[in-house]
């Protein structure tokens, strides 16, 4: 049985505040919460069914502080899905501080300004498929613990580090090193034959702005996804999740050609 | 003044019995309106605040059979969304029989059970981007005018043709002409050094089986978007809308090399 107390703790999670005030956040799913025990992942909190805590190695559960058996209905209160999973778990937010020396010997994907949860966890799936490890986020884009950013990236934040701050530093220092800024951006030469590196950071910009004019200026590779159609109406672009896994692909094909 | 039987016509429209039934469907968003009275589409109603039916051109309101001017509380009660656009217009379910001599002339998509609509309109959009004009669905994948597909496919189904019926018919008719059946699975050949061709059927499977065991037979060529990351944990697969766009990128790429 889990307290009254200990499952508002975990509803409060929800929000962005309380996940900073305490440096927690939730993951819900049983088949994220073995993929993050697997990984070794600490947890301060394990509410599940019995049967599924029954399940669990010993060795997985040594990682875990609390472990609460609970209820569907318990289950229920603390999801923000509409058919609760059968656990959800509190973890540490870990402290990701970027290295940039270590960012700029590889490819990494900066991110300006994106909002939507759902294209926040779609593009940290598809860094995590093509081998981009670093994830830089200008501070107004959502919170990557927000709770359907971490539902959307099904287990790949376990893969990438994603962390935030000012885009125009980050930037700046991969002009210092010097490593390219790619931009994504409708003006710019076509992805399919424009020259790619191996490091290099890739600047995706907001849903419906795109990159905003001051970062526009750090951009030294202007890179775009050619449209294939002729017609005069419809699609007009792509959404910042397909671009991002586009680019990635195309970067991953050159790099391992 | 709209009335409310007509009010409630358009809230009917949500359900896919009906809009069989009637043979209509419904599209929401200034934008999206806008879009398809551009490329011509005739409306049977337009349910917008009086400035955006003034901002119409003439020649294009002849395109609607009924323009009622209403406030925001008649669209609210209208809209699927949260907060409602200016526009809201109910338009003919077109009659798209695929045309099999003429779909097989060139490249083209078919979805196995498909059921999440923001999965089927993101495909949409990246087909209509790529240059894919025919989409052709199993029964059981998710209705393309049910309007979360819709506002997901952001006017890209004014590129591309979505059309119903038995996979295992639409993919033996490719084998007949014959043009292969490329099929996106896990046990594929690299897409970036497959053999792609400009003509045959690229065949994206449901979320979480894949391609259904009768329908792999008919794949020619199985295809695999290559995973570049060597962690033990974490990302397991990319999403259909995700691979769709990359897969469509790629023989896009090699078509227009």
């Amino acid at each position: 049985m889990i307290s009254k107390s200990r499952l508002n703790y975990v509803i409060s999670l929800r929000k962005k505040k309380n996940r900073e005030k305490d440096g927690f956040y939730v993951i819900e799913g049983d088949k994220l919460v073995r993929e993050y025990l697997f990984s070794g992942s600490k947890m301060l909190l394990l509410a599940a069914k019995p049967e599924f805590i029954d399940s669990l190695p010993e060795l997985q559960k040594e990682l875990i502080s609390e472990i609460e058996p609970v209820g569907y209905n318990d289950l229920k209160k603390m999801s923000t899905l509409k058919t609760p999973h059968n656990a959800i778990a509190v973890l540490p937010i870990p402290d990701l501080k970027i290295i940039p020396s270590e960012v700029f010997m590889e490819l990494s994907a900066a991110l300006d300004f994106v909002q939507d949860p759902g294209n926040l966890g779609t593009i940290i799936r598809a860094a995590a498929w093509f081998g981009v490890r670093h994830i830089f986020c200008s501070d107004d884009c959502v919170d990557v613990y927000n709770p359907k950013v971490v539902q959307a990236s099904m287990g790949a934040l376990l893969n990438v580090r994603v962390s935030y701050g000012s885009l125009t530093g980050f930037l700046s220092g991969a002009l210092e090193v010097p490593v390219p800024v790619y931009g994504a951006m409708l003006e710019g030469k076509s992805i399919y034959s424009a020259s790619l590196g191996t490091r290099g950071v890739i600047l995706l910009g907001n849903e419906s702005r795109g990159i905003s004019p001051e970062l526009r200026k750090l951009v030294t590779e202007k890179l775009f996804i050619p449209k294939f159609t002729d017609a005069p109406a419809g699609i007009d672009s792509l959404n910042v999740g397909m671009a991002a896994s586009v680019v990635f692909s195309e970067f991953a094909r050159r790099r391992n050609k």
